[in-house]
């Protein structure tokens, strides 16, 4: 339960809170609060926001927590307001710490290949800073154009390039935090290499802004690749693809992307953008990406060759970046094509073994005919992360429960099939519920505990993750 | 301190952990403790343990852990022994678990692309089975046909692939570890991606033992590369290898393995094994490899031009596995070479920004200088990992304590130029008086209370890396 501040108290810790930060960085304007009070889960808060604070750095973080803490309010770090799962939201009597003007990208580093950047700073544009000079931050999570990279540290949001480079927890370097006291502390100096402490850095990424506050980033780098070309292939069904999916996997010619869609998303996609470019009537599409520098040519044979050899109904060369892009975006319609459907959708996000994928595809499509609602599933499937979508009618209260309970069920099957409840969108405050699926009450307990070092009064983001 | 058992205490102790393990894997027998007393640091412990335990199941460890834990007697889990900071070296009053005997590898998944194996497995054991498959495990240790994956995780070992492929916690999918009280956990799910908790994987990987007892490995895998080619060449000095180093990690030929060794270290290596292939009377020696499947030829003429391009005074391509193998092992003669110096010698484990290296790397060269003892440095250089190692003559103390002092510099220079302690080594008990350098008060406290949660009563591993 978030502490009650009321009255005199609450003018006193207004005041102080505007005192902390930069003139123009204190609101308590209900109108800007609840502007910023839900993220993109629309799951609504379990109450009011006291205030909201746009800090620009690192010491007004600092000054914030020290308050915080000092008072035991709440603070809820947010960003772009892009999670899914409810991790940005407001929480009842809390600050809202919005950490989007600090935009600052203050080094960006060709011999070192590292790039240094301020939580707020959007995804997109970071990789398009490392991009000007030649080099590359791999990780591209769906909503990088307006998710922050201090939002895809606080997820270790994935995207759809995990399956060459990984998450974005592979990608940072070290973070520099603000301890629920207010105390600024580094993770683990800047090297590809450091032993000496217990990996804190790793314990941050992904915990959701429960165990402290990231005011910069410190991301490696590449050196750039090669163009994105791509492979997209129709099968006469979802088994055959995957088959085709594993024999790429398996194989030396490593996709720097490998999305497959299944029957329900091809048909919506091609009904909503008809031309889109995906193959109406497949039982499925897979689409294989490159971005070799070297060999790429040699990649986009091999993964037409596989595709045939696993009876391709169709296989098409996205022979520029043009065309893999378009692509791309048809495979991103999967939520508005799907909430077509019936007016809403919900969208889950599992991954298991990729061995597990037919079992539980198969499985899922087994569900929708019983519940009765179109369940459309796209997914990563190089990494066996699977977006099972739920299509509902939003004026029918009966079709929302089932859907949620369907959600339920996917996530219990992902767990039988040695899988996970989030892959890449969190727990926040939407997968509550089913963390006893995956994790037993001692974990569980170990993880509350460890925060409780880095957070003994439990400010930060309460209510969310553990 | 370690608690002290003596009398009928001990007596009852040691028939009770006697009846913890299998017939057979467990002895008091004073021979076989000093036996397995002490690791490749050679740092003599603190005092006697009272027994080894040497279990070959996760159930045995459990119930070793229980007593220990309800008894309040320390552990030091142990593999191969071959760690360099005295991290699996035996304390007082203490239990060796002596984990050598878990040897099964239960799995290699060629579809998951995963390997599980019990911690004992020897980490080149791992890499042939896998091998068997068509896969690849990447990290490659020096100790690596000794020591053991257990080892490898409690220490996130390197090595000269890390370059490309990263550290071993990046390969560590996900562990089953018996905690401090024997109870029995599972840090993650074996899939890809899995956001649901806090990273407990990674903060286990590095920990040296001092958080709980990995009792099971599940490590990531890939298609196996191709074979590893490499070209050799001498430069007039250390500044002109770096510069060259630096312009191939800046290019798209990513190399698998870049290694530098000095002056000092050629003439050693040269002087020890006159047909070990190095360019004799070279002011430095680097060693670029590909593995690259496709566009390996491309990758030699690079790096062959960028060494030409930066004033190579030799460069020779060696085409074949067995020409490469030949190299690397002329690479691991750093050690038993600058030993000859004096006969005796001491190995560090700095790592740096790979910016850093050339300030670094002549501020050791000035070092040896001023103290009059030969300092030679090989490193990592693709990820700014040196070991630069002092000769010292073991029959005169005051040179011993000349080189314990250079030790302590390299150290301190690494983290004013940005770096670590330690790279790839860990802090065992070596270098706990290292690393105030690098951890400030409150980053050190914050460890030790992780610590507390995880082995309240401070049994495992007391008194090593934190």
């Amino acid at each position: 339960m978030a502490p009650t501040i009321v009255g005199q108290d609450l003018t006193v810790v207004l005041e102080a809170l505007q005192a902390a930060v930069a003139p123009g960085a204190f609101t308590a304007d209900p109108d800007a609060l609840a502007a910023r009070a839900v993220d993109a889960s629309f799951i609504p808060p379990d109450g009011d926001p006291i205030a909201l604070v746009a800090p620009r750095t690192t010491d007004e973080v600092s000054a914030v927590m020290r308050l915080a803490h000092s008072r035991g309010i709440p603070v809820v770090p947010q960003g772009g307001l892009t999670g899914l799962a409810g991790g940005a939201s407001a929480v009842a009597g809390a600050i809202l710490l919005d950490l989007s003007r600090m935009t600052t990208i203050s080094r960006i580093d060709t011999d070192d290949h590292v790039a240094v950047a301020q939580p707020g700073v959007i995804t997109e544009h970071l990789a398009n800073a490392a991009a000007e000079h030649g080099l590359f931050y791999p990780p591209d999570p769906a909503s990088w154009s307006t998710s922050t990279i201090g939002g895809n540290v606080a997820t270790n949001a994935g995207g759809m390039r995990c399956v060459k480079y990984g998450v974005t927890r592979d990608w940072v370097r070290t973070l520099q935090v603000v301890l629920a006291d207010g105390t600024v502390i580094h993770t683990r100096p800047g090297t590809v290499k450091a032993v000496a402490g217990l990996d804190l850095t790793s314990l941050f990424v992904g915990s959701e802004g429960t165990l402290g506050i990231v005011t910069e980033v410190t991301v490696a780098l590449l050196p750039a690749p090669g163009p994105s070309r791509g492979v997209s292939a129709g099968f006469p069904s979802v088994a055959t693809a995957l088959r085709a999916a594993n024999a790429i996997m398996a194989g030396p010619h490593r996709p720097s992307t490998l999305e497959l869609l299944d029957a329900v998303v091809v048909e919506a996609v091609c009904r909503l953008e008809p031309g889109a470019g995906l193959p109406a009537g497949a039982g499925a599409w897979l689409f294989a990406v490159t971005d070799a520098l070297v060999g790429a040519d040699d990649d986009l044979a091999e993964f037409a060759r596989v595709a045939r050899a696993h009876g391709a109904s169709s296989v098409e060369v996205a022979d520029d970046e043009a065309d893999v892009a378009r692509l791309l975006a048809a495979r991103r319609l999967l939520n508005p094509a799907m909430r077509e459907y019936r007016g809403a959708s919900l969208n889950e996000d599992v991954c298991v073994p990729r061995s597990q994928l037919p079992a539980v595809l198969a499985a899922i499509e087994e569900l929708s005919r019983e519940i009765g609602l179109p369940i459309g599933t796209g997914g990563h499937v190089g990494d066996g992360n699977l977006h099972p979508v739920v299509a509902y009618d939003p004026a029918r209260p009966e079709e929302l429960a089932v859907a949620r309970t369907a959600h339920h069920r996917i996530m219990a099957l992902a767990v039988e099939h040695g899988g996970t409840v989030s892959g890449e969108h969190g727990i926040g405050t939407e997968k509550l519920g089913a963390l006893p699926m995956e994790l037993t009450p001692r974990v569980r307990d170990l993880q509350v505990a460890l925060k409780g070092v880095l957070d003994p009064k439990g400010i930060c983001n309460p209510g969310k993750k553990l």
